[in-house]
This record gives structure tokens, sequence and C-alpha cells, in this order.
């Protein structure tokens, strides 16, 4: 392991626990991990029990972890009917479900292989995240609302590990990976909790300076890109700090860069081309374009895993219009590292992104509050799925139309036009 | 690995699912662990992903695996707040009730530390194991009452099997305790489904044996035991042969050696003196002595883990009572390995044994139908625990009083009085 890796591992969980998830006394706390493989990877057995372990130190009365094996689900592709792919847990939904409506708190966490199902039948990998997106509907709709604290953190894995750092052996690429995911979430000088509420105070103080801006449209042009997305009049810009239905502030993802709002749901129009590629269930979807009229994706096509991404955007019909719009600046120390981590944490944090899907509640003011109809008059766009994808570069220049018809430059070739 | 060792667990794997659980094609399976663990260990990673693969290739449409890990349990216990012991998993309860009630097929995997537990404070373990055994109640219920097809297996791991085996380094004591478990199952030599089919064969003729004898007491005398203890008239003797509710035939135990019946909750008398010691819950009861007057417990005393015993037995009314009564001879396998397993699953057929806690409800003619009313009237006990404890030896001799008076022996010396 790498030098003094056990105290970086106790200030990451304690950034986690008390900047990020901010468990509160009493609160049970449930670990998972992606949905696809159902559970937490093993290999974050050493972060697990450093969470656990400080969960417990905080006052929480019960550690649940729903543990995982990426090996059953290439089994299940190997020796399964084929019929029975679109099966899901029955009780899993229920218990997640039942954790949330209790008032406690959730970790998810991500350790696992984005090439687990590479290569395997589109047909049978469709079919499986169709039922999990649907078996975890009324989940991920309660984790949008943000009806409890929540949090989503990684830890190295080989897999992952020699994917983002190839010319590596195994063991040096997962030493690798942990010193970029400690380096992303500041703990590596500082003790954990100082140091990443420190970083989620500078995002505050842009995320204050974008609500007072009031945009009403932003116009990206660039590298293949020439798009205008509108956004609703109570559209909100978030940072990474974020407020509970029952009032508990915190943090859900580790890293973060990111500064997001709510696109209006038929308001983009043209053209946008993915700048690094998208990691969906376990396929690699790579230079991809997609042309919207009226908010809605008519052209898809992509160099590699055109099939995934065109089954993804059928899912249902919010799964072809936008549900998020963040930005990125390319400085930020994801990007600064030239690596791609093919997770979705890590990526959308080098580079400014929209998402195709369900639109977070807490982007609308008082959206939490509205009826879905009230939600989708207001452009608030509803999805089984949720998923992001990168349009940040170095030459992307995005400006903002303020409601008076002005024009104002956001960011210039990938970075902040003004300083705060 | 030990020689062939792959081979030796793809014919435990079929044995498993086919001669012992019969999963049914397009039955679901989940694989849970011990209660105090809250899942299976990771170091069953090959046997369960064995099981799996089997289960797929016999039409199962999903295989779910409820994971566990000890050390979060031994953190609880460092980190956790005291009067947190009482709280339980609230979702896992519903998750198993729910897959049972669905007709779904349950496999429990055994491959634990033995001693996880062993010297922690035993007012926190006590709480422990009643809410485990409170919050299971519902889902011990259906087991007992053959709801589905069940099974529990065992795999070798590496804290238990140096436990087994203290002479050898670990990785030489796990190959010994596989060995061992191969042994066992008989899948050493024949093929997997075969081997254990033939030995739940020859159980069974000497099942129809005992139960054409319609005994109404039992006698047993030697080594510090002299007890009698009578059943009910209608009870009936089982062996590793059950049928669920569903009426799929499975045999819910590898390995199995034992025959057994219902005792009468309210006709046990004498002193029983335990042969072999009790692990429960991770704690170590050893050289232990129950005194019975009319079926119930007045005085229980033991050389070590005494404050365990009684609360055990102080758990409910029903836990300082009889619920099983059940004869192995003293030439079993198991007992001829000369070794203490640790392990109920295993040392349960190494020793004729009896149980305090509830009654099987299939160990009661029409037991299964009957209204908790009626199963306690005709003798039948209930609790909230069940665990069996080892009394048979190799002076151990015990008579059959028939309904008309006259006493044949059963067992001499520990072995069968008669040959079959």
């Amino acid at each position: 392991m790498v030098s003094n890796f056990e105290a970086r591992l106790e200030r990451y969980a304690d950034a986690a626990i008390h900047a990020g998830l901010n468990l509160q006394r009493g609160q049970r706390l449930m670990m998972i991990g992606p949905r696809l493989t159902g559970g937490v990877a093993p290999e974050a057995t050493p972060l697990v029990r450093a969470l656990a372990a400080t969960a417990y130190r905080a006052g929480s009365p019960l550690v649940e972890v729903l543990w995982g094996d990426e090996a059953l689900q290439l089994l299940r592709f190997r020796d399964a009917i084929p019929e029975s792919f679109a099966q899901y847990s029955a009780w899993l939904p229920k218990a997640l479900v039942d954790h949330i409506e209790g008032g406690h708190a959730l970790l998810s966490i991500y350790a696992n292989d984005p090439d687990l199902l590479a290569g395997l039948p589109a047909d049978r990998v469709s079919a499986l995240q169709q039922a999990a997106s649907r078996g975890l509907q009324q989940f991920s709709e309660l984790i949008g609302k943000n009806s409890t604290n929540w949090l989503v953190v990684s830890g190295a894995a080989e897999r992952w590990a020699t994917k983002v750092f190839p010319e590596d052996p195994p063991h040096a690429a997962t030493d690798r990976l942990w010193d970029a995911i400690f380096r992303m979430c500041r703990v590596e000088t500082s003790d954990g909790v100082s140091g990443w509420s420190a970083h989620l105070e500078a995002l505050a103080r842009r995320c204050g300076h974008l609500n007072a801006r009031h945009y009403s449209t932003l116009r990206y042009r660039g590298g293949g890109t020439n798009l205008s997305v509108g956004l609703p009049g109570d559209h909100v810009w978030v940072s990474g700090r974020s407020t509970s239905a029952r009032g508990v502030a915190f943090a859900p993802n580790m890293p973060t860069e990111e500064l997001f709002t709510m696109p209006h749901k038929e308001r983009a129009d043209g053209v946008v081309r993915s700048s690094k590629p998208l990691s969906y269930g376990g396929v690699t979807i790579e230079d991809f374009t997609l042309r919207f009229v009226s908010g809605r994706i008519v052209e898809a096509c992509a160099a590699t895993g055109e099939a995934v991404l065109r089954n993804m955007i059928a899912s249902d019909d919010g799964a072809a219009r936008l549900g998020e719009l963040a930005l990125v600046p390319h400085s930020s120390p994801i990007s600064q590292s030239g690596r791609l981590f093919y997770n979705t944490l890590f990526d959308e944090n080098a580079a400014s992104h929209l998402a195709v899907g369900s639109a977070y509640r807490f982007t609308l003011q008082g959206g939490e509050r509205m009826s879905d109809e009230a939600f989708a008059d207001a452009g608030g766009n509803r999805s089984m799925i949720h998923v992001d994808f990168m349009i940040g570069h170095e030459t992307l220049d995005i400006d903002g139309v303020r409601e008076d018809g002005t024009t104002e430059p956001i960011m210039r070739g990938g970075e902040w036009a003004c300083a705060l």
C-alpha cells in the first residue's frame, strides 16, 4: 500500500462522514454499490471499514453494507436463460425506500470495473439496465428530492485503476488511483473535514454569483458543439452543498467541482459533441454527437457503442431530453490530471457536462414540493434514467443570455471568464 | 489449493443445488450467512460462485447473495454506543420473508469464525443475539414450517479451519477442512448428486424403522446423563429429507447424519450432560449440565460460558424447554474424524443431541397446519431460539419405551443396537 495510506484513509472517511454526509447521531447508515453489480465491491473493504468505524463513533446505531460481487453478474450472463434478464431484485428497492423514508443516511461506493459488461450482448445489457432503473425508480426519485442525506464516494480497485493508469502494473496503478482520489478530495495535506469544507465554501461563492445573474439561456460553442439551452425562470444553481428534506445540510458527491442547474426540457436546440467517453453500465460509448430540436434528441451517432447509446435514450420519453446542465472549469484538478477515470463521479468534474433524463427537483425553486404536473410545466424533465455526459474542453466558450437579452461571457476557452 | 479442488467444488455445488436444495426452474435463489454477521463471509466466494453458476444452469432467473463482513461486527462492538445493540436490520427480515412467501429458494452458507465474539461483553452479545432472534422470528417460523425449499451448507474459511486443525498452518488447515467437508458430503469419489442421494436414502430406511416402533419415551443413560424424554403420540422421525409446503422434496442440511423428532415440551426429567462444546453466537460454552423437571430446565451450570448459557435459556419461556431430539451413531464419519468442528452443522452430526427452543412443526403429524394452541397442546415447544447441543458419546445407552410399556434397546455404547 502507498505510504501513510491508513492515515489518509482515515481523513477521507472523516471528510465523507462529517463534511460530506453529515451523519446525524441516531441515523442508521446503509452503504450500497452501483446498480448493476448490486452492491459494494469487496475491494472497497478497507474504505468501508474506515467509514463504518467513523459512523459508529459519530453515534450511528447501525451500519449496514450491501456488498456485491461483479463475477456473479458475469456468471449470470454466461449461464442464465436469456428471458430472465428483465428480472430484478424484489427486496432491494423496498429496503432502500424504507431506509430513506425512515430518515436514515445512504452512502454509495464506487470501486468497480468500468468494462465489466463490455462485449456482452447489448440487448441483455439493456434489459438489465432497464430492469434496474424500473425497480429503483422510486428510490431514485427520493434521492433526486434529497429526502435524506446521501453521499457518493469512490475507492480504488485494481480493474478500474489499470484502466486509468494502463502503463503501470496493477498494484502501482491502484496506489496511483488512491493518490488521485485523496488529492481530488483535498485530504492529502489537511485534516479531512477542514480541507473538504474549505473547497465546498469556494464553490458556494461561485454559485451565488451565477444565481445573481438570472440567465435565461446558455449558449455553447466550440469543438463541434453549437447548442443553445434555455433555463426555467426559477432555475437554481447548485454546488456541492444541499439540504435534505429533513433539514440536514450535506454535500452528496466526493469529489465535486461542478456548479449545476436545471435546463428547460423543451428549450435545447442545436448540436452537442461529447468530449470524453461515457461509461454506461459497463459499456464505453465514445465520440458521440446529439442533435436537439425543441429539447428533444432527434439524432444520435457514436464512433463506438452507438447501439447502447440509442437504447439508453429510448428508455422512455424523458430519456431523450436534458435534466441537468453543469459547469466545470477546464483547470479543475481532475482535468489537470490529464486522465480519464471512466467514472462519471470523477470525469464529470473534469469537464462541463449535460445529463439526459430526470431533473433534480432541488434545481428549481420550490421544486421539491411541486406536483409532477407543475414540475413538468415549469420545464422539469422526468425519466427513469439520469446519465451525465461530458462536453467541456479547452476551446469551449459559454455565454449567458440575461432576461433583458444582453449577453455575457461565462466561460472562455474552458475557464471562468471572470474571477471571483 | 488442494489438488482437483475445482472439480470437487463443482460436485459439491451440484449435490447442493440438485440433491440438497432441489432448486426448481424459475425459482430465484437467495444466499445468506449466519445471523450475527449478517451475511455470507467473503472467504466463501469460490463456493458461492460455483453455487450461483449451477443455479443459473438449473434455470434460476436470479441469484442474490447477502454478503457480510465479520470485521464490521467487531467494529460495532469497539465503536458503537452500548444502547444501540438492541437495534437490528429493518429491511433484512422483510426481504427474507418476502423471498420465502414468493416461493423462492434459500441457501445459508457457513464459513465463519466460531470465536468471533469471544471475550466481548456478554450483555451486548446477548442484546445482539436477542435482537436478531426477535427480528428474524417470522423468518425462522417459515423455515421451521418448510414453507419453501432451503439448505444449509459450509465452506472452509481460515479462522474456522485453524480452530479445527490448530496444529497446521492456516493454508493447510483450510485445505484439510475442505477435504473434511467434501468427505462428509460424499462428493469425494462419486459425482455429487448420486453420492449424496445414496446417503440420504440409507438414512430414510433407518427413519422408517423408528417411525414403525412408535416409542412413547426415550431413556438416556451414561457419562453423567440420566434423562427421560417423552415423545408426543403423533411424533414423526425425520431424516435428511423434507418436503416443502409447495411440494418440493429437498434435504436441508449438508452434511447430515441425524434422525430427529419432537420431544414433548413438558415431559423431560432428569439430568443431561453436554459431550461437546457449544458455539453460540461466537462464544464457546463448555462442559455443561442441565437439570429438567417436567420439561423445564431448573438448573444450568457450565465450566466456561455459564453466563451466556443462562442468558440463552432465559431468552423466553420456551428457551428453557426442548424442541428437538436427534440420534446419531458414534461411528458417523464426522465423529470418526475425531475433530470438533465448532459448528453445529457438523458437530450435531458427530453425536446424538437435543435442542432447546422451538420445535419443528414437521416433526409432528399434521403440525404444519395446526394452530399455535393445538401445536402447544400436543407438546410442541415455541421459542424465538433453537439451539442444538451435543450429548452423544461412546458410552451412551438409549432405550425406547413402547406404548405398551415394553422397553427396547435403540443404542448401545453410542451405536445402533440393531442393523437394518
